[in-house]
């Protein structure tokens, strides 16, 4: 399957976007021309922001339109949703659609009032730049972010099928996902059912393996709208939809907060599936594994034992290797210590890969994670 | 009851204590004058060292004496094992006990083996300088010290019965305990059988709810010996360990690793007590809500979001204060946001008291922890 990888982000065929800025307040507007099939993935935090509760019910009928602010949560607000409507009706003022077919989505800080006249006016200008091509998807992109320090945005074509997406997200992600707001749309003929069934299963190798800081948001959203233009087969979709989002996932592992590194940790040899993504996501969450990475300091003792809290194993039968640019070393080897000072070596990159192989069974999967460093605590002690 | 606070440490009726050093290695030994009814607590990470393994079979038939060592964990080294046992052997001939009835337990890096040598010399040089009083026990709590910056002993009697501990750990400070090594002392004469209740449920109120950086480690210990001297009303009994677990937790927090602050998360109103200890962990937890508290940011929003994320709550009805030597402010009551200004005196303080109330219940639990400073970050790091 020879995919391409284009330049349209979310401007997939059948699609406009456009991205605002005023003060703290960011605003994207992604634009269908016409009602698309959809599905979306939310937070499943209790104490769930009032957008998310809107864009569930709203998904349901399909989507028009997407619309989501950056500078205020509005979540732990009371009567919150109030604004909410307020926003979908300026979004379908300004489209001309109805206002319960547009999805909405917020990033930013808890338990502030979300300001509607600066969303409004945000929402009118939008409206009016709404275009297609790389540049609008971009403006969209940057428009959502918030301690981001890069863009998100990923897209490809196969045989005529589109998938694009753009996210943010950089702090507070974690299994099960965490602030971070992400929209990908397609121009493939599939039902909302196949949609939210390809969805979930993405999300569930990309999004919801990677860990920032272990934190779950409240408003945690993903997105999905069809235009449904293009016939395709649903083998080739899901190929598409889980190129766009491991990318995505992989791009806010290597935009964490203060991250210095990027680290994939691939499971192997777990009694399944299960076991390997808990192991796999049981390392990328530990604090003394991050902080290690970020020392250069090969400590494997601290993996295993991340894993051994979550999961029977047995250490004397694992192998855990270290691979970058510099090469592959295997730093433990059924009780075997590994070549350490090779291992500092291949720890100096920025880029580090993490094999753990349990030899317990054929469960594989792969977590994507940052280091921790003093700038993660500098930004989230700052963060106001 | 009115309890009395003494500087025995674990020399109490019937103990005696000596600690020394070399080089990285630092070794503690508490000899009882009889065989102690005894019970422990041990780590339930399945990456497990080897001297836990040791010390569960030794409990059960009672202990004559606890020699520990810091500077090497002796976790994940192939036949680590007989370092114990070699370890056990040099006490039992320095002490004239069975090596079968002490317990052993170590602290360090992992993965490294145990230098045996040294552990020989130290435990001779020690079993000459056995002796009580404050001193004595002060000695063994600094040979187990590795990242701690402050000694940690706590002793109290009542009506003559007595109960003493030390304790070290600092970082890698996890519900369900980690890295972190305990031992108890008491006359109070009781069966294994009461003390292991007592002890079970002292360690669930207090190690069990002290939150450094999530990790569990392969070696956390809690061992409790009594040399039976002194006749004990067992609800006595279970107050004063439970004033010694609960003051020795305090101090693990407050000494964890690079911490600027000392924090009480008590939920109340929860429906019950494991829902208010899974949220009290939740926020004591959250990296996010640790460096909020270094930043004296008072962001109660991801305190309700750590809760949210682990509870099905209604954040309408909740309230969220936070009390120091500065005065008390609920920072968020049922939708209200509170005097912002007032919250950020109250945080700029080194001890802070968050409570929760959720209003669903009456059940209630208390967390300990600390901030997350960049300090945290360095430590960790460069730790080899």
């Amino acid at each position: 399957m020879e995919v391409e990888w284009t330049e349209k982000g979310v401007c997939v065929d059948g699609f406009k976007a456009a991205g605002v800025r005023d003060g703290k307040y960011g605003l994207a507007l992604i634009a269908a021309d016409r009602l698309c099939a959809a599905a979306g993935v939310f937070t499943k935090n209790s104490a769930v922001a009032s957008p998310v509760l809107w864009s569930k019910k709203a998904v349901k009928g399909g989507l028009s339109a997407v619309v989501a602010n950056s500078g205020c949560a509005n979540a732990c607000v009371k009567d919150g949703f109030n604004e909410v409507r307020e926003t979908a009706d300026a979004a379908g003022r300004a489209l001309g659609v109805q206002p319960a077919r547009i999805g909405v989505a917020s990033t930013g800080i808890i338990g502030r009032r979300l300001d509607i006249k600066i969303v409004e006016r945000l929402i009118d200008e939008a409206s009016r730049k709404l275009s297609t091509g790389a540049g609008a998807s971009m403006d969209a992109a940057r428009a959502i972010m918030t301690t981001d320090t890069k863009l998100k945005q990923v897209s490809v074509s196969f045989k005529g099928v589109e998938v694009g997406g753009i996210c943010k997200g950089a702090g507070m992600i974690a299994p099960e996902m965490a602030t971070m707001l992400c929209f990908i749309t397609t121009n493939a003929e599939l039902s909302s059912r196949e949609l939210q069934a390809a969805l979930d299963e993405a999300v569930q190798k990309s999004f919801n393996m990677t860990v920032i800081d272990g934190d779950m948001s409240t408003n945690d959203t993903v997105l999905l709208l069809s235009s449904g233009r293009k016939k395709c087969r649903i083998r080739d979709f899901k190929t598409l939809l889980g190129i766009v989002t491991t990318e995505l996932a992989k791009m806010i592992a290597k935009d964490g907060e203060g991250a210095s590194k990027y680290i994939e940790i691939t499971v192997t040899g777990a009694k399944d599936r299960t076991s390997a993504s808990t192991a796999a996501k049981a390392v990328a969450s530990s604090p003394l594994v991050k902080t290690a990475f970020y020392g250069v300091n090969p400590n494997w003792g601290r993996i295993m034992s991340a894993i051994g809290s979550k999961l029977r194993i047995n250490p004397m039968k694992a192998t855990i290797s270290f691979t970058s640019r510099k090469g592959k070393v295997a730093v433990f080897d059924r009780g075997r210590i590994g070549d350490l000072d090779k291992a500092r070596e291949v720890l100096k990159e920025k880029d580090i890969s993490v094999t753990v192989n349990l030899r317990m069974g054929t469960g594989e999967a792969t977590a994507f994670t940052c280091d921790l460093t003093e700038e993660y605590v500098r930004i989230n002690a700052g963060y106001n």
